[in-house]
Protein backbone atom coordinates (compact mmCIF):
# COMPACT_ATOMS: atom_id res chain seq x y z
CA UNK A 1 0.00 0.00 0.00
CA UNK A 2 1.33 3.58 -1.07
CA UNK A 3 1.63 6.17 1.44
CA UNK A 4 -0.27 8.63 1.10
CA UNK A 5 0.53 12.43 -0.51
CA UNK A 6 -0.56 15.57 1.16
CA UNK A 7 -1.00 18.18 -1.26
CA UNK A 8 -1.69 21.67 0.77
CA UNK A 9 -3.46 23.74 -1.47
CA UNK A 10 -5.26 21.41 -3.43
CA UNK A 11 -8.47 23.01 -3.77
CA UNK A 12 -6.48 25.37 -6.37
CA UNK A 13 -6.07 24.25 -9.86
CA UNK A 14 -2.44 22.71 -10.13
CA UNK A 15 -3.07 21.28 -6.57
CA UNK A 16 -6.48 19.41 -7.69
CA UNK A 17 -4.66 19.09 -10.97
CA UNK A 18 -2.00 17.24 -9.41
CA UNK A 19 -3.98 15.51 -6.87
CA UNK A 20 -6.61 13.92 -9.97
CA UNK A 21 -3.62 12.36 -11.88
CA UNK A 22 -2.29 11.05 -8.37
CA UNK A 23 -5.16 9.08 -7.60
CA UNK A 24 -5.39 7.81 -11.22
CA UNK A 25 -1.81 6.40 -10.68
CA UNK A 26 -3.06 4.72 -7.94
CA UNK A 27 -1.56 7.22 -5.08
CA UNK A 28 -3.67 7.95 -1.98
CA UNK A 29 -3.67 11.76 -1.58
CA UNK A 30 -4.71 13.94 0.94
CA UNK A 31 -6.34 17.19 0.04
CA UNK A 32 -5.50 19.76 1.94
CA UNK A 33 -7.20 23.05 2.07
CA UNK A 34 -7.45 26.03 4.82
CA UNK A 35 -10.68 25.17 5.37
CA UNK A 36 -11.72 20.90 6.53
CA UNK A 37 -14.93 21.58 4.69
CA UNK A 38 -13.74 22.91 1.31
CA UNK A 39 -11.01 20.06 1.40
CA UNK A 40 -13.72 17.42 1.75
CA UNK A 41 -15.99 18.97 -0.95
CA UNK A 42 -12.71 19.02 -3.22
CA UNK A 43 -12.01 15.16 -2.38
CA UNK A 44 -15.46 14.60 -3.28
CA UNK A 45 -14.91 15.76 -6.35
CA UNK A 46 -11.95 14.42 -6.96
CA UNK A 47 -13.37 11.04 -6.32
CA UNK A 48 -16.10 11.39 -9.13
CA UNK A 49 -13.71 12.39 -11.69
CA UNK A 50 -11.04 9.56 -11.03
CA UNK A 51 -13.11 6.47 -9.13
CA UNK A 52 -11.11 4.29 -8.73
CA UNK A 53 -8.82 7.32 -6.52
CA UNK A 54 -8.28 7.23 -3.46
CA UNK A 55 -8.85 10.89 -1.91
CA UNK A 56 -9.58 12.07 1.65
CA UNK A 57 -10.18 16.38 2.86
CA UNK A 58 -8.10 17.39 5.41
CA UNK A 59 -7.11 21.03 6.84
CA UNK A 60 -3.51 21.59 5.64
CA UNK A 61 -1.93 21.63 9.16
CA UNK A 62 -3.76 17.68 9.10
CA UNK A 63 -2.99 16.45 5.58
CA UNK A 64 0.85 18.09 6.40
CA UNK A 65 0.93 15.50 9.34
CA UNK A 66 -0.31 12.57 7.29
CA UNK A 67 2.71 11.85 4.80
CA UNK A 68 6.17 11.83 4.56
CA UNK A 69 6.28 13.61 1.41
CA UNK A 70 4.03 17.09 1.06
CA UNK A 71 3.03 18.73 -1.46
CA UNK A 72 2.95 22.48 -1.23
CA UNK A 73 0.77 23.85 -4.21
CA UNK A 74 -0.33 27.80 -3.14
CA UNK A 75 0.14 31.19 -4.54
CA UNK A 76 3.29 33.08 -3.87
CA UNK A 77 0.93 35.45 -1.72
CA UNK A 78 0.01 32.24 0.68
CA UNK A 79 3.10 30.62 1.07
CA UNK A 80 4.93 32.36 3.81
CA UNK A 81 1.31 32.58 6.01
CA UNK A 82 1.16 28.63 4.62
CA UNK A 83 4.66 28.13 5.85
CA UNK A 84 4.08 29.70 9.07
CA UNK A 85 0.74 27.46 10.05
CA UNK A 86 2.64 23.94 8.78
CA UNK A 87 5.38 25.05 11.49
CA UNK A 88 3.42 22.94 14.14
CA UNK A 89 3.06 20.21 11.43
CA UNK A 90 5.83 19.45 9.43
CA UNK A 91 8.48 17.36 11.23
CA UNK A 92 11.99 16.24 10.57
CA UNK A 93 12.63 13.78 8.01
CA UNK A 94 9.79 14.87 5.80
CA UNK A 95 10.10 16.29 2.43
CA UNK A 96 8.35 19.46 1.34
CA UNK A 97 7.81 19.75 -2.63
CA UNK A 98 7.43 23.41 -3.16
CA UNK A 99 5.60 24.46 -6.23
CA UNK A 100 5.15 27.93 -5.93
CA UNK A 101 6.05 30.85 -8.12
CA UNK A 102 6.75 34.17 -7.57
CA UNK A 103 4.89 35.82 -10.28
CA UNK A 104 4.06 39.69 -9.99
CA UNK A 105 0.32 38.43 -10.51
CA UNK A 106 0.21 38.26 -6.94
CA UNK A 107 1.04 42.27 -6.01
CA UNK A 108 -1.19 42.80 -9.64
CA UNK A 109 1.87 42.72 -11.69
CA UNK A 110 1.81 40.75 -14.88
CA UNK A 111 1.90 36.72 -15.05
CA UNK A 112 5.11 37.48 -17.25
CA UNK A 113 6.99 38.94 -14.83
CA UNK A 114 8.12 37.61 -11.22
CA UNK A 115 9.32 39.15 -7.95
CA UNK A 116 12.73 38.99 -6.60
CA UNK A 117 12.43 36.81 -3.27
CA UNK A 118 14.92 37.79 -1.00
CA UNK A 119 16.27 33.82 -0.32
CA UNK A 120 16.79 33.88 -3.95
CA UNK A 121 13.69 31.36 -5.21
CA UNK A 122 10.21 30.56 -3.59
CA UNK A 123 11.83 27.26 -2.85
CA UNK A 124 14.54 28.55 -0.97
CA UNK A 125 12.10 30.85 0.91
CA UNK A 126 10.43 27.67 2.02
CA UNK A 127 13.77 25.87 3.09
CA UNK A 128 14.61 28.57 5.61
CA UNK A 129 10.87 28.42 6.75
CA UNK A 130 10.35 24.81 8.00
CA UNK A 131 11.50 23.13 10.96
CA UNK A 132 15.16 21.78 11.63
CA UNK A 133 15.06 18.37 9.63
CA UNK A 134 12.71 19.38 6.69
CA UNK A 135 14.20 18.88 3.62
CA UNK A 136 12.72 20.96 0.84
CA UNK A 137 12.77 20.59 -3.50
CA UNK A 138 11.29 22.36 -5.89
CA UNK A 139 9.28 21.07 -8.81
CA UNK A 140 6.08 21.12 -10.63
CA UNK A 141 6.10 25.08 -12.48
CA UNK A 142 5.91 24.02 -16.02
CA UNK A 143 3.07 21.53 -15.80
CA UNK A 144 -0.01 22.99 -17.22
CA UNK A 145 -2.84 22.86 -13.93
CA UNK A 146 -5.18 22.77 -17.19
CA UNK A 147 -3.53 19.74 -18.72
CA UNK A 148 -3.38 17.93 -15.63
CA UNK A 149 -7.06 18.25 -14.84
CA UNK A 150 -8.01 17.30 -18.48
CA UNK A 151 -7.91 13.31 -18.13
CA UNK A 152 -8.19 12.85 -21.58
CA UNK A 153 -5.22 14.63 -22.13
CA UNK A 154 -2.28 12.34 -22.94
CA UNK A 155 0.59 14.33 -21.07
CA UNK A 156 4.26 13.76 -22.32
CA UNK A 157 6.63 16.18 -20.88
CA UNK A 158 8.88 17.00 -18.24
CA UNK A 159 9.08 18.12 -14.23
CA UNK A 160 11.88 20.11 -13.46
CA UNK A 161 13.15 19.04 -9.74
CA UNK A 162 15.41 20.96 -8.07
CA UNK A 163 17.03 19.59 -4.43
CA UNK A 164 20.16 18.95 -2.60
CA UNK A 165 19.64 15.78 -1.67
CA UNK A 166 19.82 13.17 -4.27
CA UNK A 167 18.31 10.66 -2.27
CA UNK A 168 14.78 13.17 -1.83
CA UNK A 169 14.98 13.98 -5.35
CA UNK A 170 14.71 10.11 -6.42
CA UNK A 171 11.93 9.62 -3.79
CA UNK A 172 10.08 12.86 -5.79
CA UNK A 173 11.23 11.38 -9.30
CA UNK A 174 9.91 7.54 -8.43
CA UNK A 175 6.61 9.84 -7.33
CA UNK A 176 6.49 11.63 -11.07
CA UNK A 177 6.87 9.11 -13.04
CA UNK A 178 3.91 6.90 -11.71
CA UNK A 179 2.07 9.46 -13.82
CA UNK A 180 1.95 8.53 -17.36
CA UNK A 181 3.69 11.10 -19.50
CA UNK A 182 5.37 12.89 -16.89
CA UNK A 183 9.02 12.55 -16.94
CA UNK A 184 11.47 13.75 -14.16
CA UNK A 185 14.74 15.38 -14.63
CA UNK A 186 17.15 16.26 -11.58
CA UNK A 187 18.01 20.01 -12.55
CA UNK A 188 20.56 20.57 -9.55
CA UNK A 189 20.43 21.87 -6.34
CA UNK A 190 17.88 23.83 -4.68
CA UNK A 191 19.25 27.39 -5.37
CA UNK A 192 18.50 26.14 -8.98
CA UNK A 193 14.88 26.81 -8.25
CA UNK A 194 15.59 30.57 -9.40
CA UNK A 195 15.58 29.79 -12.49
CA UNK A 196 13.23 26.93 -13.06
CA UNK A 197 10.76 29.20 -11.22
CA UNK A 198 10.90 31.39 -13.76
CA UNK A 199 9.80 28.75 -16.58
CA UNK A 200 6.07 29.72 -15.34
CA UNK A 201 6.04 33.16 -16.80
CA UNK A 202 8.13 31.66 -19.78
CA UNK A 203 5.10 29.35 -19.98
CA UNK A 204 2.87 31.89 -19.69
CA UNK A 205 3.93 34.21 -22.52
CA UNK A 206 4.47 31.73 -25.29
CA UNK A 207 1.07 29.88 -23.77
CA UNK A 208 -0.31 34.04 -24.60
CA UNK A 209 1.32 34.10 -27.80
CA UNK A 210 0.47 30.33 -29.31
CA UNK A 211 -3.06 29.71 -27.92
CA UNK A 212 -1.00 27.07 -26.09
CA UNK A 213 -1.30 25.30 -22.92
CA UNK A 214 2.62 24.83 -23.30
CA UNK A 215 5.34 22.37 -21.01
CA UNK A 216 8.93 21.63 -21.27
CA UNK A 217 10.69 18.64 -22.38
CA UNK A 218 14.79 18.62 -22.31
CA UNK A 219 15.99 17.14 -24.91
CA UNK A 220 19.44 15.54 -25.56
CA UNK A 221 18.54 12.84 -22.25
CA UNK A 222 18.84 9.58 -23.37
CA UNK A 223 16.65 6.76 -21.55
CA UNK A 224 19.88 5.96 -19.34
CA UNK A 225 19.56 9.53 -18.16
CA UNK A 226 15.66 9.51 -17.42
CA UNK B 1 20.94 34.94 -53.87
CA UNK B 2 20.55 34.95 -49.72
CA UNK B 3 22.00 37.79 -47.81
CA UNK B 4 24.88 37.17 -45.85
CA UNK B 5 24.21 36.80 -42.13
CA UNK B 6 27.23 38.31 -40.62
CA UNK B 7 27.98 36.32 -37.04
CA UNK B 8 30.13 38.28 -34.63
CA UNK B 9 32.41 36.48 -32.55
CA UNK B 10 32.02 33.49 -34.88
CA UNK B 11 35.60 32.11 -33.88
CA UNK B 12 34.17 31.42 -30.27
CA UNK B 13 32.02 28.00 -30.19
CA UNK B 14 28.56 28.62 -29.84
CA UNK B 15 29.13 31.29 -33.47
CA UNK B 16 31.01 28.89 -35.25
CA UNK B 17 28.85 26.27 -34.44
CA UNK B 18 25.95 28.41 -35.98
CA UNK B 19 28.21 29.25 -38.99
CA UNK B 20 28.61 25.69 -39.52
CA UNK B 21 24.93 24.87 -39.32
CA UNK B 22 23.93 27.81 -41.51
CA UNK B 23 26.74 27.66 -44.37
CA UNK B 24 25.53 24.07 -44.49
CA UNK B 25 21.86 25.10 -45.29
CA UNK B 26 22.64 27.23 -47.98
CA UNK B 27 23.25 30.49 -46.09
CA UNK B 28 26.36 32.76 -46.76
CA UNK B 29 28.15 33.04 -43.55
CA UNK B 30 30.22 36.47 -42.17
CA UNK B 31 32.44 35.06 -39.98
CA UNK B 32 33.69 38.23 -37.65
CA UNK B 33 36.51 38.49 -35.24
CA UNK B 34 38.70 41.39 -33.72
CA UNK B 35 41.46 40.39 -35.96
CA UNK B 36 41.03 39.84 -39.31
CA UNK B 37 43.35 36.74 -39.72
CA UNK B 38 41.72 35.09 -37.56
CA UNK B 39 38.10 35.54 -38.81
CA UNK B 40 39.85 34.29 -42.22
CA UNK B 41 41.24 31.57 -40.60
CA UNK B 42 38.10 30.15 -39.41
CA UNK B 43 36.22 31.03 -42.81
CA UNK B 44 38.74 28.75 -43.78
CA UNK B 45 37.84 25.96 -41.31
CA UNK B 46 34.35 25.92 -41.76
CA UNK B 47 34.68 25.96 -45.78
CA UNK B 48 36.82 22.81 -44.95
CA UNK B 49 34.17 21.48 -42.99
CA UNK B 50 31.15 22.73 -44.80
CA UNK B 51 32.67 22.95 -48.38
CA UNK B 52 29.28 23.39 -50.29
CA UNK B 53 28.74 26.95 -47.52
CA UNK B 54 30.08 30.31 -48.28
CA UNK B 55 32.32 31.54 -45.67
CA UNK B 56 34.09 34.74 -45.42
CA UNK B 57 35.93 36.07 -42.44
CA UNK B 58 36.07 39.85 -41.59
CA UNK B 59 36.97 42.15 -38.72
CA UNK B 60 34.01 42.44 -36.32
CA UNK B 61 32.51 46.07 -37.84
CA UNK B 62 33.00 44.85 -41.10
CA UNK B 63 31.18 41.77 -40.76
CA UNK B 64 28.76 43.90 -38.79
CA UNK B 65 28.19 46.26 -41.74
CA UNK B 66 27.55 43.29 -44.23
CA UNK B 67 24.17 42.28 -43.63
CA UNK B 68 21.34 43.33 -42.14
CA UNK B 69 20.86 40.83 -39.80
CA UNK B 70 23.66 40.04 -37.66
CA UNK B 71 24.22 37.83 -35.14
CA UNK B 72 26.26 38.42 -31.74
CA UNK B 73 27.94 35.61 -30.32
CA UNK B 74 30.36 36.47 -27.70
CA UNK B 75 30.98 35.96 -23.88
CA UNK B 76 29.16 38.87 -21.41
CA UNK B 77 32.73 39.75 -20.43
CA UNK B 78 33.36 41.26 -23.78
CA UNK B 79 29.64 42.11 -24.85
CA UNK B 80 29.66 45.87 -23.66
CA UNK B 81 33.26 46.45 -25.17
CA UNK B 82 31.89 44.81 -28.72
CA UNK B 83 28.48 47.11 -28.23
CA UNK B 84 30.64 50.07 -28.30
CA UNK B 85 33.29 48.81 -31.21
CA UNK B 86 30.04 48.56 -33.25
CA UNK B 87 28.64 51.82 -32.84
CA UNK B 88 30.10 52.86 -35.94
CA UNK B 89 28.88 49.99 -38.00
CA UNK B 90 25.40 49.42 -37.10
CA UNK B 91 23.07 51.65 -38.83
CA UNK B 92 18.80 51.68 -38.16
CA UNK B 93 16.86 48.87 -39.65
CA UNK B 94 19.13 46.26 -38.75
CA UNK B 95 18.34 43.56 -36.64
CA UNK B 96 20.74 42.40 -34.12
CA UNK B 97 20.32 39.29 -32.22
CA UNK B 98 21.97 38.88 -29.30
CA UNK B 99 23.26 35.17 -27.87
CA UNK B 100 24.99 36.69 -24.37
CA UNK B 101 24.37 34.66 -21.01
CA UNK B 102 25.72 37.05 -18.58
CA UNK B 103 26.75 34.14 -16.46
CA UNK B 104 28.81 34.41 -13.11
CA UNK B 105 31.41 32.28 -14.69
CA UNK B 106 32.38 36.17 -16.45
CA UNK B 107 33.83 36.92 -12.87
CA UNK B 108 35.02 33.82 -12.30
CA UNK B 109 31.90 32.41 -10.87
CA UNK B 110 29.94 29.52 -11.32
CA UNK B 111 28.69 28.87 -14.74
CA UNK B 112 25.23 27.44 -13.08
CA UNK B 113 24.64 30.89 -11.54
CA UNK B 114 23.87 34.07 -13.61
CA UNK B 115 24.88 38.04 -12.52
CA UNK B 116 21.89 40.19 -12.75
CA UNK B 117 21.88 43.01 -15.09
CA UNK B 118 21.32 46.56 -14.36
CA UNK B 119 18.86 46.76 -17.92
CA UNK B 120 17.42 43.30 -16.85
CA UNK B 121 19.25 41.05 -19.47
CA UNK B 122 22.71 41.14 -21.87
CA UNK B 123 19.46 41.43 -24.91
CA UNK B 124 18.37 44.79 -22.99
CA UNK B 125 21.36 45.96 -22.64
CA UNK B 126 22.20 45.69 -26.31
CA UNK B 127 19.11 46.91 -27.22
CA UNK B 128 20.51 50.09 -24.83
CA UNK B 129 23.61 50.13 -26.76
CA UNK B 130 22.83 49.98 -29.76
CA UNK B 131 21.89 52.98 -32.36
CA UNK B 132 18.73 54.59 -32.57
CA UNK B 133 17.24 52.33 -35.11
CA UNK B 134 18.54 49.02 -34.36
CA UNK B 135 16.60 46.58 -33.23
CA UNK B 136 17.75 43.46 -31.03
CA UNK B 137 16.44 39.88 -30.90
CA UNK B 138 17.51 37.60 -28.28
CA UNK B 139 18.22 33.98 -28.96
CA UNK B 140 20.27 30.85 -29.42
CA UNK B 141 20.69 30.32 -25.06
CA UNK B 142 19.78 26.76 -25.52
CA UNK B 143 21.30 25.30 -28.45
CA UNK B 144 24.75 23.28 -27.60
CA UNK B 145 27.42 24.65 -28.90
CA UNK B 146 29.03 21.44 -29.68
CA UNK B 147 26.04 19.96 -31.06
CA UNK B 148 26.11 22.73 -33.40
CA UNK B 149 29.68 22.02 -34.49
CA UNK B 150 29.13 17.85 -34.82
CA UNK B 151 27.84 17.65 -37.77
CA UNK B 152 26.83 14.30 -37.87
CA UNK B 153 24.16 14.94 -34.97
CA UNK B 154 20.71 15.28 -35.96
CA UNK B 155 19.52 18.22 -34.09
CA UNK B 156 15.57 18.27 -32.76
CA UNK B 157 14.53 21.10 -30.31
CA UNK B 158 13.96 24.72 -30.21
CA UNK B 159 15.29 27.98 -30.22
CA UNK B 160 13.74 30.49 -28.29
CA UNK B 161 13.38 34.15 -29.42
CA UNK B 162 12.60 36.97 -27.62
CA UNK B 163 11.85 40.65 -29.17
CA UNK B 164 9.52 43.70 -29.61
CA UNK B 165 8.68 43.27 -33.28
CA UNK B 166 6.50 40.40 -34.33
CA UNK B 167 8.37 41.43 -38.12
CA UNK B 168 12.18 40.84 -36.92
CA UNK B 169 10.54 37.84 -35.23
CA UNK B 170 9.55 36.13 -38.06
CA UNK B 171 12.78 37.57 -40.55
CA UNK B 172 14.70 35.63 -37.33
CA UNK B 173 12.28 32.60 -37.35
CA UNK B 174 12.62 31.99 -41.16
CA UNK B 175 16.25 31.82 -41.26
CA UNK B 176 16.17 29.57 -38.15
CA UNK B 177 13.98 27.36 -39.88
CA UNK B 178 16.32 26.80 -42.64
CA UNK B 179 18.73 25.27 -40.21
CA UNK B 180 17.16 21.15 -39.99
CA UNK B 181 16.25 20.21 -36.33
CA UNK B 182 15.65 23.47 -35.41
CA UNK B 183 12.25 25.11 -34.54
CA UNK B 184 12.16 28.77 -33.68
CA UNK B 185 9.66 29.21 -30.86
CA UNK B 186 7.91 33.14 -30.19
CA UNK B 187 8.86 33.67 -26.43
CA UNK B 188 7.62 37.36 -26.40
CA UNK B 189 8.94 40.38 -26.06
CA UNK B 190 12.65 41.34 -25.33
CA UNK B 191 12.23 41.88 -21.54
CA UNK B 192 11.32 37.61 -21.57
CA UNK B 193 15.26 37.60 -22.28
CA UNK B 194 15.52 38.18 -18.55
CA UNK B 195 14.31 34.53 -18.57
CA UNK B 196 15.60 32.68 -21.36
CA UNK B 197 19.06 33.74 -20.70
CA UNK B 198 18.62 31.70 -17.08
CA UNK B 199 18.12 28.87 -19.31
CA UNK B 200 21.60 28.31 -20.23
CA UNK B 201 22.77 28.18 -16.90
CA UNK B 202 19.89 25.87 -15.90
CA UNK B 203 21.52 23.11 -18.70
CA UNK B 204 24.54 23.63 -18.02
CA UNK B 205 23.30 22.10 -14.44
CA UNK B 206 21.18 19.63 -16.40
CA UNK B 207 24.77 18.58 -18.25
CA UNK B 208 27.17 18.17 -15.28
CA UNK B 209 24.06 15.82 -13.63
CA UNK B 210 22.87 14.04 -16.42
CA UNK B 211 26.46 13.78 -18.76
CA UNK B 212 24.27 14.80 -21.90
CA UNK B 213 24.26 18.25 -24.45
CA UNK B 214 20.32 19.10 -23.12
CA UNK B 215 18.35 21.29 -25.46
CA UNK B 216 14.89 22.81 -24.58
CA UNK B 217 11.94 21.57 -26.52
CA UNK B 218 8.29 23.63 -25.73
CA UNK B 219 5.53 20.67 -25.66
CA UNK B 220 1.89 21.50 -26.35
CA UNK B 221 2.80 23.85 -29.73
CA UNK B 222 0.87 21.90 -32.49
CA UNK B 223 2.37 22.34 -35.94
CA UNK B 224 0.06 25.35 -36.82
CA UNK B 225 1.61 27.09 -34.28
CA UNK B 226 5.18 26.56 -34.74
Amino acid sequence: MDTPIPIIGATGALGFGLALRLGRAGVPVIIGSRDAGRAEEAAAKAAALVPEGTFTGAQNADAARAGELVILSVPFRNQSENLTNLKGALTAGQILVDATVPLAAAVSGKATRTLGVWQGSAAQQAQEMVPEGVTVLSAFHTVSASLLSDLDHKLDEDVLICGDRRADKERLAALVTRIEGLRPVDCGPLELARIVEQLTPLIISINVRHKARAGIRITGLDATHE
